[in-house]
């Protein structure tokens, strides 16, 4: 099942995603509004509009997102890094969180901003020190994640949160899918695409550490919350955006999370 | 004006705290309950309650802590650190914040867990890119706070947000002092004590950079939210806590904030 989470006359809502669309577009979607919350059991109420006629928002309002560093070893490696002993997981804020159609803004402190198309996990259900065998039972579903990077920050920082944290710089979309199990989730074909032109082309199944892995590390340290995002990495293939761009991350069995880079206001 | 966030019988309220108390107690200290929430005008009801029947909460609920790393030199010396060219900026997600009087619980991947004694600035008002000149505009008020790290794990993993964002790694209050302006935030002293010894004493006049200039900073990243909280880096004299520690981390002016260390549970 595909949730998307949207605005309609002011409101938000969430709604099941229903129908089939051609590629690289949404005619033919319609959403089933949803009476209630996604994070526990819901009904819809048969209300029907169709997607677009809708603005997209983050398919969830995470209190935190935590992302993971150096998950393939052919990016650690691109970026001149080792694969780390223990998974390297850096905080972006809920004020970097942006939907699909949303605006990248630029920051002013860079001059090299990178894309990184990323699995996303959504946490469906409060939990800590969670063991392998229950992660299942928090996962929500997944997305698609541009964990957008100031790479120049990024270098001269000791510490990420300016260079991963900025506004905007965590496009998240177009909804969850939730009929995605774990190891389905493994061997997942994810690109990412700059004005339609092929950038990153990866599989979840390069990932060092796995979904489960990665929750039973973070959940040792932090709780997290329904509406949590855990970013998983990014493959090989990382790349400059600039204002005018637009950068497409498609995760097979997901859809497509497309942004355009603007000028920040 | 002080004003803390407080439960009584299963609500949450604001109240502004009256009274004068002996060093070290809270007796005679009264809660004249808030009507509304302290980011806008407000009136006090008049209905008051003895400080010390109700459970102080975390003065505000951050929706991000940013924390500042080595802004006293002799505190980045003592770590073997240099005093960086930009403010090391670090994320603590909402999931750390405990209140006073609330337990810090011992993570379970560390074995050196230590106190940081930290000036707290809390944010009054949504900003972003925040002048210098208006930085006074956007402070709430200052209050207490313990950057609790687990000082092992910060060494070992590149990013801090283990071991700085674990679960109650952020005690804050015990209450928002909003009477004191930047002149006089600049020239605080402020102490840490574990069972009643001091182990830090310092004055926020040895900041490396001013609130104003971390607010500077930090805004042109990211958007603040009321209720967020910059903290501004800790003074020499860091140290080991254990199960059964009482921390306490007092500022000139403002109060003391009081946490056990707990185990885990």
């Amino acid at each position: 099942m595909r949730i998307a989470r949207f605005s309609i006359d002011g409101n938000v809502a969430f709604g099941v995603v229903e129908g089939d669309s051609p590629p690289g577009s949404t005619d033919g979607l319609v959403l089933n509004i949803i009476k209630g919350i996604p994070f526990a059991e819901f009904e819809t109420t048969g209300t029907r509009v169709p997607l677009n006629q809708v603005r997209l928002l983050p398919p969830v309002l995470p209190s935190k997102v935590i992302g993971i560093g150096r998950n393939y070893a052919e990016h650690a490696a691109e970026l001149g890094n080792e694969v780390p002993a223990t998974p390297v997981a850096f905080l972006k804020p809920s004020t970097s969180v942006i939907g699909d159609g949303d605006g990248i803004a630029y920051p002013s402190f860079s001059q090299e901003v990178h894309y990184e198309a990323e699995l996303a996990v959504v946490i469906g259900r409060l939990c800590r020190d969670v063991p392998h065998e229950r992660v299942k039972d928090v996962i929500l579903g997944f997305t698609c994640a541009n964990d957008v990077t100031a790479r120049d920050i990024q270098r001269s920082d000791n510490q990420w949160s300016r260079a991963k944290g900025f506004d905007t710089s965590c496009p998240l979309g177009p909804w969850v899918e939730t009929g995605i199990d774990l190891a389905t989730a493994a061997n997942l074909t994810l690109q990412c695409t700059v004005n339609g032109q092929q950038r990153q082309l990866g599989s979840t199944s390069d990932m060092v550490r796995s979904v489960e892995d990665l929750i039973v590390h973070v959940s040792e340290a932090m709780t997290l919350l329904p509406g949590d995002v855990i970013l998983t990495g990014t493959p090989a293939g990382v790349g400059p955006l600039n204002v005018g761009d637009e950068v497409a991350v498609s995760i097979e069995g997901i859809g497509t999370l497309t942004n355009k880079v603007i000028t920040r206001g």
